[in-house]
């Protein structure tokens, strides 16, 4: 691994978090103690980092450098600001927003983040909690694409539901009991399709703030998809909308 | 693992091929030798059975008994037979089946046939050779579609084309090269999709034996998606179709 992408040692690392570095993991020492390894502990579990408790060779592995027992893997993209991504999107050509409501599976992930890319989404904006990291095996399953699309991190999905409402932007999900098919939706419009997570779909408090909801026909037993075929799926209708 | 699901011996497994069991794959050990080792590797390889070549404790794993160097592990699933599907099927009820030309990711076939169910396709048709085994992996990511559509392997999928042409089913494929979109084209029919393997797509020779190809749109620089997620947005298309 490539030393730029990671950084060792208790403080450098704490310094990080704390100036808004693109920490995707921190790997920390199994038998790790101390003040200073707990503060790190603590603001990592407050920054939604994801981290793994490994031994010795696991962190030997990662750096030769003296790790005092913790090793930060940065992200391999930066993350857009949502408000930016907003300001700069021209609403009159109907852009299309997609929002992860806790995709937690990396190999979904990256396939979703490819989907995207080849439907023409503006951005995905992603909850800082609960969702996968981008590591190298989504940057492998989305081809990519990680590389091509703006991804914006926030704190609180709602609230990214809130503002790209007062953009006039409407948000959708899809959910069993809508009463009208995605077939019956208008899609062409200024649109932000929400995906939920891979076992208990869109959470139903996120649901209930959503503008429109609509229901994907399922014609066999199981009724449940991949929610990465279920996203592309949703996308290409809204392709489908545009090229008609 | 549950005895009833595999085989071992040398014999009763060559046994087992010759009376055409449903074998998904056969664990070799990996210093294994002698002439009726080498007949069954020979009828594996012929049979177009999977194979893996492994130490002594995997296969103690596998079985207590006395394994001679092989065990086999049998198919969860029977598999259909394409010519008595295509007999029962009504024709006027535009059935939909679905091929799989070298699907060999375990997660994309489980993804494939989940969405095969959802969207109720009739059967799916997979190759002997070059197609990934249906294991535990494959019934997993299906959501256990597996035991709900009927699956058909077939020696070569162009044989199977050519009896569904005559059986008047329209045969489709993916193209980048076609000239119409998915969007132009008719799906309401008894229809036979074809989905290509994930590195190089649908074989050349097979995709110009193909009644029909189309392409589906690509937006972003990356032009080539997950395939079980194209897979779900040209099965959905149909589905739209359908009940437009």
């Amino acid at each position: 691994m490539d030393t730029k992408q990671q950084i060792h040692g208790l403080r450098p690392i704490l310094e990080a978090i704390e100036s808004g570095e693109e920490i995707s993991k921190i790997y920390f020492l199994k038998e790790g103690n101390g003040v200073l390894f707990n503060q790190l502990k603590f603001a990592a579990k407050k920054a939604g980092i994801g981290t793994s408790f490994v031994p010795e060779e696991k962190l030997y592995k990662l750096t030769k450098e003296n790790h005092q027992g913790a090793v930060a893997v940065l992200s391999p993209i930066s993350y857009s600001n949502l408000e930016e991504v907003l300001e700069e999107a021209n609403l009159e050509e109907n852009p299309q927003f997609l929002l992860l409501d806790g995709v937690t599976d990396v190999g979904n992930y990256g396939a979703i983040i490819r989907t995207a890319e080849c439907t023409g989404v503006a951005a995905i904006i992603v909850s800082e909690k609960g969702s996968a990291p981008i590591n190298g095996v989504v940057v492998k399953t989305s081809a990519g694409a990680v590389f091509n699309i703006p991804i914006c991190k926030v704190n609180h999905l709602k609230d990214a539901i809130y503002l790209m409402q007062a953009y006039g932007i409407q948000t959708m999900g899809a959910s069993e009991k809508a009463e009208k098919s995605i077939y019956q939706t208008d899609l062409n419009i200024p649109l932000a399709l929400v995906m939920g997570s891979e076992d208990r779909g869109i959470n139903p408090s996120t649901l209930k703030i959503l503008d429109q909801t609509f229901s994907l026909p399922m014609l066999g037993k199981i009724a449940s998809l991949n929610v990465s075929v279920a996203c592309g799926a949703m996308l290409y209708e809204a392709v489908r909308q545009r090229q008609s």
